[in-house]
């Protein structure tokens, strides 16, 4: 679907392959769902079901002379002139079905029933790789927010150094906006993916009072839930979606951003593993290409989630445009999610860790860093105002004299006084200035345990 | 906060001076949470809290010559040099506070905790009108669908009449949509929305080990949940409300879609009530003011999520512009999707319906939108093929002459052998092509009811 | 490029192919330019240019064994890899050179410097069919605004019948339209479409002192103009033709809109010409294809050239994820932009325009679409209050009492009195009340000659 | 307008206030105008001439008992009533105006004509102050790349040190965005600015046969251009202007992330000059205010042009709900894209710029930056792939030894005999290997000046 890009299998699960899978699924069960509530003989029903079950429609209809397989250029065709695919996906399917079975091919439903429900259908099949790389790559932030999570690392906010984290502290932050991400998606999946069936106008009409049997059956063979009343004009649901899938990709993006960031030359704190993203002219490159990757499509989405939002005033029984606007941009938005996961999975399962260069760039600023915490530690003794004043005035000493604000620290009398050298040495310890970072990863690392193993089908 | 509008309720509670209350009551109950676990005298914490209590900084202190007032420019000011408007209040507020107190103030928060918090009470407390008015719009909307849910209209897809609807079953759909956006709107306020309390960097470290201690007694004092993590570079919570807040606009907007073109001149089957939107040199006019209000509040809001998803991939520990975007932009949702809502309650609570025009629009096409239903009726007898090939025939004729479809279907002997004059009436009567409405109208209804019924605090 | 749609002109010109035989266009120049200016023997030179332009390496390489033909998938393949497709491209060609032109393939470029002109270069291509159907659309508009300019029609506001116009008028506000975006895609084309080449950094390094020599040589070889400086990291050339296709999709949308709306049933102004947009089941529906595939593409738009600004603040001398959010976005903009076009052509082109059912649809308001002319005429006798007040008296009589308001007017004796029975029937005349209707189409179609006149390569 | 901002001068030129004068100057000079053009007595008009010119209606109209000043609330309420604050303001106008007076009042326009045309008026307006920010701030880059030309930097790609250049260079890659934003607005303000006189329907009939008169008196007067035709349903111009106006902010957001990015801890090589951006708490910190504000404005301003883009396909002779999501959205986009420019005027006239930092963060791969420096001098002796193949060789050993290149590649024989140490030292030494910097430089600043001295009024 993209520009000289191999599909991820989230793209190949949504491209138009997998709609035309999704759009044939859609007529061989309605076919079996009218047959289950009466309303078609079974063999005409299993015999569109048994082509639409094909591959290639020669395969499936045996007829000699048969141009055979799906015509993908007639389809495109046929969106242009119609409006949609589905009066040429018909016209594909006539000819090898016998007079009965076309009697009942696409009985009671409408084009906007196909398309809809093959979206649902493209969405759940295309969900599934997309939260297993979801959830492969939290389980990767969260062994890494495990494994280093007394690993000391410049805080920085404003790209500024502020106070000390551990990289496992960040590690647990990515953990919960890809969990977080995860749980909206889960939800989305399991609650608002459903059927759509409604007829030329929503009502049903051309069943009779059988609509709902046919919903239900149509919904049980499909594996979709029916949902409470038909969803042609009430976009809701794709709405959701799409805002889910943009909530993905700007998880995986903000791993993204920070990898690239830590990655920095200059930084040197983790660098992507395996052999890409090398240059043979310029050696010392490690380019973060699956940072990168995962950031073009958070910058991506975001757009795509607006054309969905802007398509939900729609016209009536059907809208001219807005509806039309939705497949490729909900196609668009899975593909690109996708991406954004499998680059950022593959990002942190190989992600290469450098703990010395985080304590190197921590001592960076000779102890300023710690200013906070020594001026914590005085605070007790002296009041915050004076004790605010007092490591401020070290601080610019040190700041200005290129000196260790330790230096200057024990040189003012009523610091030394209060605090004494070890307790000025203990403040000036990043180690000890860590807050609740351990209980923060541990609550981290169990909201993504629990989430996880709550078992998905 | 818009030119030149009055603001809404919604508004009101999301404008400057509903942040500065929140970011006040942030301060101030920070200061009870730091003394109820212990880190703070309870006298000093009290005063704090006596001054953020007061909306005039002259009450609270009651210092002769003080100007009073909280100086609304220096915030402006301040955000402008500092990028975020804490200092500049903590500078306010300082001059009237005791040594002790000051000491208290903001201890152990960071700037970023009192705006993230501050937008969290903000959405709650902006989302009750919100969340009353989508409520109400809904319940005119149920009211609408259960009262003409046998009056006969043209449905229309593509703005082509298409088949017979009721206008109770489109009213049923847009209560579909206001309900699904009410849903999550009420799951995000009870769900995601929670207090940020995380620090310079987000590991609490200025608390000691009191950090989670501290952000527990706060959440109680402001009634919001406390989080399992700080989320300061975790932007999933407001990206859920910002794509909620779009969704409940988009809802709206659809109800304003339909109404302005049912409200067209030519087909007038609704109007919206009321003195407003008349014309003293047009006096034909009824212009659909709130119906227009809403569709142009869900022209807005698309771009406006998207910004909020822009910004998720920020840098580290707290991004450099990317979260510096979000308190204008939700503040901007929060305000245009409370006038969608608020002008689709006034429109719908006061729709003028005329059901006798329905009809005769139904009745333009000379009994051509009830074409499907013959050949469904025709099926029977004669196969779908036939009956296709002979309603089509029938259907050409009625449109050539500009004659009746029941004249040019009567003549056609086979039609008329298969089903005889009565037969054919009724298959061109739309009453009796109406599917499963009313069970459609029923569950819209009980959705709506059980929903609503819930009892939200 | 789109689901299940046949690529148009423009699609064609700017999907995978266009953008590899562009990148290949690029090599091959740039190893000429290289000769050009000394800096490499012309037999490698055209060695390479003799392999670039071969649509098939096998037969442009005759080498046997040679698997042939372009490897699309080992393209993306290392598009994921490399985060660029050059890489892999380059990998690909040079098995079929001799060493020596190897030595010369690509030298003094970067990647960003094939894919960026390799944009400008498919979007100079694409752009010439896309401004033919421009220019088209704009010629079947203006001869719709020539031909109906005195037919009359009511003028809507807020989708309320308001004043009367001519259909004439509206055709010259669609060209108008029309007109502005060719004028700004064309001057888009002509002065911001240009070369780039700056190496790794962006200061032609690798070529010593020869970079703007070689600059100019490649571009001479392009017919691309060489800019004054590389633009690697400032984006404003591609963001400039995005905005631009956004307003072309934009303005093929606003003919889209009211095509629609004047198709409607129960308006039936227009229809579009042509067999398609028909149904078998609901034979009275001539569904606007084209209008809504216009309207489709204008809703998708927005979005891609929001995305396009996004990606302008990148990192450096070249960003992480912006830059790469850039390419695919493009060619949505111009299949997109093309789509809508195209349509909107051919949606003009056939047009079926009813002035019978125009006069019929202005007086449905049984005059009171004239009260604004008959209190202009009223006003030089009466004074414009008086005026005002009394043509509203008979106005709401009108409306209450279902009369014609020239009969109501009629009966109010200072309006009898003032006119005359003769001047009240004028002014109640829409062929007296058009204004500078004549003028408005008079220049929108020389605007329109003269632009199109110009001349364009 | 903006929460807890202090409006910039753009912002104050295109707020409320300045709306409200621009409505206010569009009706006193349409009263002037009619009277130019003898369809308006020249009392009457400069009756109402006066009253709009007065900031107060009290001085103006000096009725005792007069409440004195425009009602700002009142505006608000009425644009919530009649979806536009025209009326309102009307109703304002008339108790201060002479029946004569009042007959003349508004005669011809009708409110989407104010409207549209303050937006313009605004738009001239508040652009004053932006371009002159713009010029400014292009002045500081010029300055900056002036100064800078030779001093010694990484170029950085991807975030990885990539190859030298100067911070003269890069200085003039952001002069090269802030002058394409420049002249591309600067175009618009001049060009597509134009007054908007179209009546009800856009054919100025209620000014008979004087339609062009008057706008071309009304232009006159306000001293904007009279467009060819009424542009009120062709949206091109303020997309135009929104188009500009992102691509405006845009270019101060790349600064902006340049900015922040060099003033990282770790890079060091700029600080922010002023005392703004400081903490008490963390000494340490430079916070990039003026970047990160920049940088904001950047990413709210796409998702705006995105909204005007959405508008465009508006219904008829003016649109349901699209035209009235345009003002407040242009009003955003000027005081956004204003603010960002502001931000980076004083970021850049107020740099700190720390040569001897950049040289150092050079020399951080001990040499390998210069690897494809070392490579194009070998290359002429060895060929290019043997070349590629040494230098790779040496660069591995550098990179794996901790050694500088210089030595891995002294220990290589076959470089060694091919250059001899002193051209391995040159081909090592950043200062050689800097291709077209001098002219691209000169280039960049010849363009600024060239546009910047062509005057603007």
């Amino acid at each position: 679907m993209r520009l000289f890009s191999s599909p991820s299998e989230v793209g190949a699960r949504s491209g138009e392959a997998a709609w035309l899978r999704a759009m044939l699924d859609f007529e061989g069960a309605l076919a079996g769902a009218l047959a289950d509530v009466g309303l078609a003989d079974a063999p005409a029903a299993e015999e569109i079901a048994a082509v639409c079950a094909a591959g290639d429609l020669e395969t499936a209809a045996g007829g000699a002379g048969s141009t055979g397989g799906w015509d993908l250029e007639a389809l495109g065709a046929g969106t242009a002139r119609d409006g949609t695919p589905v009066p040429a996906l018909l016209a594909q399917l006539r000819p090898h079905l016998s007079e009965e079975a076309r009697a009942v091919l696409h009985r009671g439903a409408t084009s906007q029933d196909v398309v809809d429900t093959a979206a649902m259908l493209v969405a759940r099949r295309a969900t599934a790789p997309l939260l297993a790389d979801l959830d492969a790559a939290g389980d990767a932030a969260a062994a890494l927010a495990d494994r280093h999570r007394g690993d000391l690392a410049a805080g920085r906010t404003l790209l500024q150094q502020a106070s000390p984290i551990t990289f496992g502290l960040r590690a647990a932050g990515w953990l919960g906006g890809l969990d977080d991400a995860a749980a909206r998606l889960t939800a989305v999946r399991d609650e608002r993916l459903a059927l759509q069936l409604g007829g030329a106008v929503g009502n049903l009409a051309a069943l009779g009072d059988r609509g709902p049997a046919v919903a239900e059956a149509l919904a049980r063979r499909l594996d979709l839930p029916a949902p409470p009343v038909p969803w042609h004009a009430n976009r809701s649901r794709p709405v959701e979606l799409a805002a889910a899938l943009g909530q993905v990709a700007g998880a995986a993006g903000k791993v993204g951003a920070d990898v690239a960031l830590l990655a920095q030359t200059e930084v040197g704190e983790v660098a992507e593993g395996g052999g890409g993203g090398g240059s043979s002219t310029l050696p010392q490159k490690r380019n973060p290409v699956a940072a990168v990757t995962a950031l073009a499509a958070a910058r991506r989405t975001p757009g795509l989630v607006a054309t969905m939002l802007v398509a939900m005033p729609g016209e009536q029984e059907r809208a001219a445009g807005a509806w039309q606007a939705e497949a490729e941009t909900l196609t668009e938005l899975l593909g690109l999610s996708g991406e954004g996961v499998a680059a950022i999975r593959r990002c942190l399962e190989g992600l290469e860790v450098f703990p010395e260069r985080m304590r190197a760039n921590l001592d960076l600023t000779d102890g300023l860093i710690m200013a906070e915490s020594l001026t914590t530690a005085l605070t007790a003794e002296l009041g915050r105002a004076r004790a605010q004043e007092l490591v401020g005035g070290a601080s610019r000493r040190a700041l200005e004299d290129h000196r260790p604000l330790a230096a200057t620290a024990a040189e003012v009398p009523e610091i030394a006084d209060a605090l004494g050298a070890e307790r000025i040495a203990a403040a000036l310890d990043p180690a000890t200035y860590l807050g609740s970072t351990e209980a923060i990863i541990d609550r981290a690392l169990s909201t993504h345990r629990e989430r996880t193993s709550g078992g998905r089908p």
